[in-house]
């Protein structure tokens, strides 16, 4: 048999190939689809089918782009809404892989024709249940995506879903779900690589209520909503195919870079010291492991994307964007920022500074501004820090004119990564005198002196 | 500098990408072109220019699908004749790589408007030439490929070629042909990885004659044409894009297979024992690393290839398959012959002798045919078998009549794997009761028996 | 979160590798151990402990060769054993791994000291067992291995531990066992990748019985056990240090090869189809994915192993039999098969056949010879080929003397390679005229003929 | 044929792979070995003789270990000297590699017994010449080994080598020396990547002098000698086993880090930007390109060391330190710098600055003090800094005296990466307010401020 989990890093995203008996079918495959046929070949299953639990916003699905390489079926969940592409499954269809089923329970809650998908022996009891964006290890599907209005009634269903179908398959069926911790699509989902129906019943905190009102009451919420679902929800129903495959760029010299830069938007991955130090004029910074989580947030799709990074092959970088459907990434700086100086080009800088040269600048009285961009959710598990602004980096585009200008500003994250990408945004408007905090509240945390 | 050769095993084709300055050039691109991009990538260079040394005719040249990932200009030798794409070379013309300099010289003789690349310090002295077809290590290019008619025009094209423009470049500069042992564009190429203009001044046998006519008389001839060449040059006239990249091929069931068969040729890249033991009826036998070298002569263009191999992933053979303009794999054998044969279906198989039992067979009298599948110049440097026929392998679809049916037939060539190649296109054609002699005559030449 | 399940193929072993806060524990390694501090390396931790849940058995331990490169402690479950290295656990003993916690649970039945591991968030409920060879999907560890006096005892204390310890730990509670199907740890281990409590508790056949008499008697059964055994026990308590890696093996002319092959076994690993066709006299075959469960029955350790395959790079079976002891690899026929028949070398076959001509042979009332060598299981479930002589191939070298000499004998087992198997040991006891039956027994309920 | 020229980044050095009929020889191996055994190994050859070109005096060379994993035989040159392992070379002596010949051609120049080794068929004549460090790509090997005393006689001995041993093997002759660009064996070595007796005759700058006395008296100079080249020396005639191959390195968290940094030497391979904004207090920083080059004149060798990088896995700069004989690397810092501020541990920073704000400063007429740290050579071709001070980052730690304390201190060089290592050097001793010159001298020269 054949049981592959793919994980997507960064988008947190969990697709399946589940296979038996020479075919195979794949769950919520992604964009960059190589990998399932390659892992297809080399145990010789063909993929015949390809299962999506719903239509999703937080990327854009590979199901034409796979569809396209191995002729395999796409299957459609929430078929209420107009798909270019695939066939509608109906609630309770199956499907044979081998000697094993798959089974399409209707589950909605995050969206409305949200499907799992029951795997088991032909006519056994079941023992592994794809869960989509419904139960996630320690968390449930954001249910806000319809908007405030059907909130409510979003949750109403997802309750149903929750206690009347999933729960009662059986406290030893495996769960998985097509997201891992620092998704998107759910607010809190647990560090465990794998998880039961039984684990989530006793240790999941969203399924801890007695009844229907309670659960709505408590774990329904309006979420941030990145500014690209709607570009990703569009994609996902006119079907995104990747007819070119993976393209790797080409490296620019830095005049090249600079010509270029004129149309495009310059994204710097490197880490927040290096950018610090130094970093092409009008360059955002979201260090590699961030793409995933937040290109979508900041990089409009109407222009082309130049990169700056320290890899010798941006080819991963490229999956990350290309995974959002940012497809036009027009080239990198060749050489990187040595070569950006070597030919003496300009670059601006942002300060860094430790915890401990910020205690010291504390104690000597300085006049200060501080910003917090961390969100609500990390406020409350982490504290607040005195007198300081909070913004949560994501709304920075919308709220910048809340910061104030002149004032030297330090800068507040989890660890700093993200300090350094609101100081990047921030300095595009023109804004001075800004400093990312080294380890950030982490670090904070991590040392005697106390911001009072 | 970036200087790199790549390599096509099997085509024995060398390609070559030059950078320098954040700039590079590739001369004779292969169409499955990703490492030229790769390599580009990672050295920090930016391709600019694709440069041909003539409109090949043993291989797909990438210049199209490379320029789509790179918008690299295409520049044509062989002016003369009608392209679809890219732009015309004139002799003399120059194009510079940072500090260095590349220059066209008119070198006709394999083909009327082959150029050969100089390259050099801007202002200096050459050090490196790449020729191309014209001068290989030990070899020049063949001149017959317009015909019999223009052949000793050509021959007399590319005395001057050679005398009056390649070995006037000096000794010391070192030569970079389009070809390494085994290509079929030569017939004798040197199995030395490098050499220089000295070396094969000294060495190279066709370098050896005075004048001339005596050059024209003894180094023309007419060589084995694959009927693919003729595919080739009008790919190369028309631009072979490769619009997907390469495709993993899909695992087909035993059942599939078959069905599918019924419309395929189906391309068997085991050794000569598997196959030898057991094969799909109908397979051709082109054992892996001969598939670039006698694809070309024995599969059609208008039906497509199903592929039984040893591999897990078979992408290393579509390769080799793409290069010649073999691009409907429709898939390939899972898990392989065992999985035929446990689904109970028909094998053939062809009988193998190792020389020891074939000496001992023919000292009991037995009445018996050989078939000898050597080419002409493999009898002339190891000798003859006396009493067999001798019919090269590539001749065999066009000469098989000649073979006789219902007699007992050994069949030798070099080692056994093209042998087993000759006893796959008998087999198809009905003949039966035939033997391959494994080693070949190596083996035999190894052993004491003689044949009398 | 670092969670990573390990399996190393044709042991069915999985060892696991888990870290939280820098820190990691490894459970139960394999000898090649280099994975374990990759993945360790990349995400950032230290390997600190090593856990064994038992004395193996059936694969020599990496805890010293990884211990050796890390410094991380070894913890022995079956202390009452002597090891030469390491710690004793004690049951209830636990081990902080950053906010989780792992728990020794004392779990005799397979051997009198197993221990399971327990992991749950510090101060938690669990949510993953590490069961070692006590409870698998779908099977339980075997309880033979003192010997068939203390079987009963064995299989009390199974009892006990699968009913009163690992039972209780909850449905919901993920199974992590130290064997995957094919084991020969378990006889039945189910083709499934994971599993739970629940899972178990519903499907697994050895624990559907109401009280321990049952179970014991219905259970535990005496299993086929190969001789390596006392020789991995043995080296599992001295600690099998792996002082220089893995070494890459080298290749070796034909002449050499012979003349190595005076003192060594050979192994040749191609699949059944090339083996028959032509192989090294006195060559053993066993296919490559087979030599993780046969060696140890066929290769004796007081002689060095030259290795024929078809693969470029033979380091994977290297991997393969370094985890069963055999580290001293003289080298590889290079250049494989061909360049042993090119250089003229004497070469056996033994002859293959399909069930089609088989069938007609039989029709044709030839007299013959059945040997079939499945395992008793297998009979069972596939049911047993009538007239046929039963000898599972794992006991052939101490049963030949049962298979009648001189007579025309048909080999038969499940597809094929291990018929082959067995035909080489015949081979190599001078039997003659044997055929193996491509596609076993798969293949010939594929087809009509029955054998009568 | 196999011939393949392994080359080691940052060493500059090339080794040699040549094979033939299954037989191979290794010119110069480096230390970590596994290339060639796997190169042999995929090519059919068995590695029979190690060739040294002479003793090497800038990396431990692989002989033995080499040796120990093929059992292949050492040849020594420089056989006046004492070696404890292989067997001396004599002048003239040959060994055959199937059809091919290598004969040893006494060298003497770099030192008194090199080798150089001519490769040709078996009583043909001449196609490539391994020169060692005699003859390079436009240049030619240091004469100073011996010291100021000898170096006159060692000019004396290179001149006849060169001009009466190598240029007489003839133009055409391919030249394969030991390194190629960047090397510290030779001071101004051609960025080309092959080359010829011809090539070099006509173009190699040291070749033009008439007689032996105009080449010692402009060839021979005292070049750096870095302290590590006494450890090589000894190293190499010792005989460098790597009894473990290449051992990964530990994951350390900050904690950890900190308490074995006590003792070690803290190495940080980032480039100059990160280590700039960010340091371990106490670290060196040496960029990773740079590790070959650099280390073994900073790094001692009776401490062990701690690597701080950006790569998940630093084993290629453990490749690097083993080549230089540091094969005690006792950690990395875990989770990188970032780990580091988010557990509140002190960093350093030093400052960097464009030339562009270099400008504005000076343009203020601020108090300043530069120091150059390029290597004389540098000097000369890209002409001095006016107002500076000079001392190459090599001597640095010997003349740390005579950089002024207390001023303001802007550092050159040619990028800013060794001014980023000049700078670290410094601070270990007290030095403060550091700035590093992002783009160096050559982003100095693209910009129109002049340093008056």
């Amino acid at each position: 048999m054949l049981f592959e989990r793919i994980e997507s890093k960064g988008l947190a995203h969990y697709s399946y190939l589940i296979g038996n008996g020479g075919q195979a079918v794949v769950i919520d495959p992604r964009r960059d689809c190589d990998i399932y046929v390659e892992k297809a070949l080399r145990s010789g299953h063909r993929i015949t089918h390809i299962l999506e639990t719903h239509r999703n916003e937080d990327y854009l699905i590979g199901s034409v782009a796979l569809a396209s390489r191995t002729g395999a079926t796409i299957w459609h969940a929430d078929a209420q809404w107009d798909y270019r592409y695939g066939q509608p499954v109906e609630d309770g269809q199956t499907w044979d892989v081998g000697p094993l089923q798959l089974e399409a329970i209707h589950s909605p809650g995050h969206t409305p024709g949200m499907m799992s998908y029951l795997l088991r022996d032909r006519g056994g009891a079941p023992w592994m249940v794809f869960t989509g964006d419904s139960l996630f290890a320690g968390d449930v599907g954001r249910m806000d995506l319809l908007g405030e209005d059907r909130m409510e009634e979003m949750a109403g269903q997802m309750y149903e879903t929750l206690f009347e179908k999933l729960l009662p398959l059986g406290d030893e069926v495996i769960v998985c779900p097509a997201h891992g911790p620092g998704s998107v699509c759910g607010s809190a989902i647990a560090d465990r690589a794998w998880t039961t129906i039984g684990l989530e019943r006793k240790h999941n905190p969203e399924l801890q209520f007695d009844d229907k009102e309670t659960f709505v009451a408590n774990v329904a919420q309006m979420l941030d909503r990145p500014p690209y679902f709607r570009r990703m929800e569009k994609g996902n129903l006119e079907g995104a195919s990747l007819p070119n495959g993976l393209l790797a760029p080409q490296a620019l010299s830095p005049t090249e870079f600079i010509r270029q830069a004129e149309k495009a938007m310059v994204l710097d991955t490197r880490m927040e010291l290096g950018f610090g130090a130094a970093h092409v004029p009008t360059a955002i910074s979201i260090w590699e492991d961030g793409v995933s989580s937040f290109a979508g947030w900041f990089l409009p799709y109407d222009r082309s994307i130049l990169l700056v990074s320290d890899r010798d092959d941006p080819t991963q970088i490229m999956r990350y964007l290309v995974r959002l459907g940012y497809d036009d990434v027009a080239g990198y700086l060749g050489g990187g920022m040595l070569s950006w100086h070597k030919a003496g080009k300009i670059s601006h800088s942002i300060g860094t500074i430790t915890v401990h040269n910020l205690c010291d600048r504390l104690d000597a009285g300085e006049d200060f501004h501080i910003l917090d961009v961390r969100s609500d959710e990390e406020l409350e598990t982490q504290g607040e820090i005195p007198t300081a602004q909070h913004i949560h980096v994501v709304d920075l585009p919308t709220r910048m004119d809340e910061v104030p200008r002149g004032r030297r500003t330090y800068i507040f994250c989890g660890s700093g990564v993200r300090s350094m990408m609101a100081a990047s945004l921030l300095e595009r408007q023109g804004y001075t005198d800004l400093f990312v905090i080294l380890g950030g509240v982490a670090g904070w945390n991590s040392t005697a002196c106390p911001i009072s």
